[in-house]
């Protein structure tokens, strides 16, 4: 699981790591606490979940629609309507693991692809990088596709993006529907 | 720290709990790897990051800029300009929390509050859910000012949201440029 390659807005300053010690792993990610010291002097410690990062797909239809799937969240105590999304496998392009999440989780393929952006769930304690594409000209994987992974369960629907904009409670959606909200008012 | 509440958008159905254990605690957040079986029989393992909670604002001036704060952000590996965020303290109300946050980060207080919306930034393996204020009217908090912590290092920035919506690479402040944006649309 590689790291997260330097992103800030400003600043080429270097902080220096003092101390990382490794706390626990999964599957999914792992967890570190670092100590690092700010090129102003500053000590900061740090909890880290160290994530390899993900892709996130705003599917949308010759209607303007925009595919949500349905499914269980442990970690939210319940059921979220989210765009396609999944994690990268080791050493896997961003778009290719677009194109299989978007297979495997609505068994759709998409003519026409659009990096659209990349950005950080939650920077303070994780290192993910979630890259965003818009696939438009879909068409049914067909009777080959690549199947959902055996635990997965998962409902398809489609939605007007400004409506998610509005009621969605999944950050990733929200940046998703944004960009297809601002790109329709231009 | 408090489990994260229902939140799915659809189906009152309960999953089972199979089994959980602790994997590892940090100061902000805990790991479990939980096992469950959803109500049509499939079975799932998840390791779940346990986070008591954030709030972030979107604080915005006359001119209808947007408040930033620059900051090392460690998992990212470099600087990035967010909103005001930060945790909630046990049994914190969120607006009493997005308030300590405005003053702390950026020595401001704001006449006006709205909150805005509630959001999982990361849904699929943390149970972290931020509550988004608007704060209009704002003022200096003044030379009694509640201190920033003292290993923050913050840099205040004023920005066009429209121009934050599109360049910004952190999810909550993604979402609250989105939010002023659309506003401004209607």
């Amino acid at each position: 699981m590689s790291d997260a390659s330097p992103s800030g807005d400003g600043g080429e300053r270097a902080p220096e790591l003092l101390d990382s010690r490794e706390l626990c792993r999964t599957r999914i990610f792992e967890v570190h606490r670092d100590r690092v010291r700010l090129p102003s002097g500053v000590e900061q410690d740090w909890a880290v979940v160290r994530h390899g990062g993900a892709v996130a797909v705003a599917a949308v239809d010759a209607r303007g629609r925009l595919l949500l799937v349905r499914q269980y969240r442990h970690a939210t105590g319940g059921w979220l309507d989210e765009v396609v999304a999944g994690r990268l496998e080791p050493d896997e392009d961003p778009l290719e693991a677009a194109r299989r999440e978007l297979e495997e989780e609505a068994g759709l393929v998409a003519a026409a692809w659009e990096r659209v952006t990349d950005f950080f769930p939650a920077p303070g304690f994780c290192s993910e990088r979630i890259t965003l594409f818009l696939a438009t000209e879909l068409a049914s994987a067909g009777p080959d596709r690549r199947p959902p992974d055996p635990d997965e369960e998962l409902e398809v629907l489609w939605r007007d993006p400004a409506e998610v904009l509005a009621t969605s409670r999944d950050a990733k959606t929200l940046i998703a529907a944004a960009h297809l909200v601002e790109r329709h008012a231009r």
